[in-house]
């Protein structure tokens, strides 16, 4: 059995990766570069995570995003919130439906190369701000692929309704070399310590009672 | 209300643009290029329907899927079978989730112009070959893109359980110019009458009692 997983390079789908790697699955690695400011940072990472696990992994850029789509997340969006990950400021960085998009990507992807499992690490702290990373999406989203694919297809979501800080101790048990994710929506070479997502991040740390291998700025 | 049209160019989409025009509703229509035989004459064709009702046209590239998807109905991959559209053959012609991904991005395309409905064409006699043309992934489908936006954004598929004569039928009532329409899966000038979908097509006129305005090569 191939499973695909949706690696942006940051904690999360990191731990997913290494999760579904310690399952024994037979696994390909797919990035997207939808022309947000720390698309390539991301990419640099996922390629160094799937470099240590020997996995696969494929690049895929939409354009139209960045032509089409309204977030400050995307390179022609406006300057990055600082603040914490759930205040309502944050939702200027939502690129619209981004997980939908990703995943009937990465389900169409699947039933081309005979994979029959989509693993995405959408958690409970997305659902805040982020329709497309709620619980009701995901079953939902999961039917439509079952019913879409001839394999069929199925969507797994293994930490939706876990925090961040539940993923670093399930990633800390796995081993997961988090000194080799990326998080800030800035895309600078050093975390910036002051968007939504370096908050998470700390504080993902911190809860989980880790040291935290991240060098910020601020 | 502004509603999402997915315009392929051919005679069901053309239809539900019309329906949709006809409604009075504000309408921007999508098209897509997938790296399909047959894009560039699609896109000619949706151009043209567009122009006539004085509707916006955004044409999106995907160029990822003929990089990484595997397809007859791609330039990347083999001949275009001939034969009758509901024959196993055809599956050769599916591209995998196209419809999961096409509705994604118009989802994602309406929640960032304001768009509360997308509408996509699909109908009963899609379902022998695409499982993403069925009703089970409409139904599921709508639910995830209500689920994942803010908006909402719904989905409407006005022809999921009828058959292509009866939307020839409705669209003749509509006023629908089928002579602009476009459908063969080879992409040639002339339509051939030999594939898949020239088939249906002139299955359609046929059984619908209509003129069939299509010049076919065969």
């Amino acid at each position: 059995m191939t499973s695909i997983v949706v690696l942006s390079g940051g904690m999360d789908s990191a731990t997913a990766l290494w999760l579904a790697h310690r399952e024994g699955l037979d696994i390909q690695a797919l990035t997207f570069d939808y022309g947000s400011k720390h698309n390539d940072r991301e990419f640099a990472h996922a390629k160094l995570l799937c470099d240590r696990l020997e996995i696969p992994l494929t690049r895929v850029a939409l354009p139209f995003i960045g032509e089409h789509f309204k977030s400050d997340l995307l390179k022609s969006g406006g300057e990055i919130p600082e603040g914490h990950y759930a205040d309502p400021s944050m939702k200027r960085t939502v690129v619209p439906f981004r997980n939908g998009i990703m995943l009937s990507i990465a389900v169409g992807y699947a039933e081309s190369v005979g994979a029959t499992e989509v693993i995405i690490a959408n958690h409970f702290g997305d659902h805040a701000i982020y329709p497309d990373c709620r619980l009701a999406f995901i079953k939902h989203f999961g039917a439509a692929a079952q019913a879409g694919t001839y394999a069929p297809v199925s969507v797994r979501s293994p930490f939706c309704v876990m925090d961040k800080a539940t993923i670093a101790r399930i990633g800390s048990l796995l081993g997961v070399p988090y000194e080799m994710t990326y998080s800030c929506y800035k895309g600078g070479e050093k975390h910036c310590g002051k968007c939504g997502t370096c908050f998470e991040r700390k504080e993902a740390f911190q809860k989980a009672g880790l040291d935290d291998p991240t060098e910020y700025e601020a």
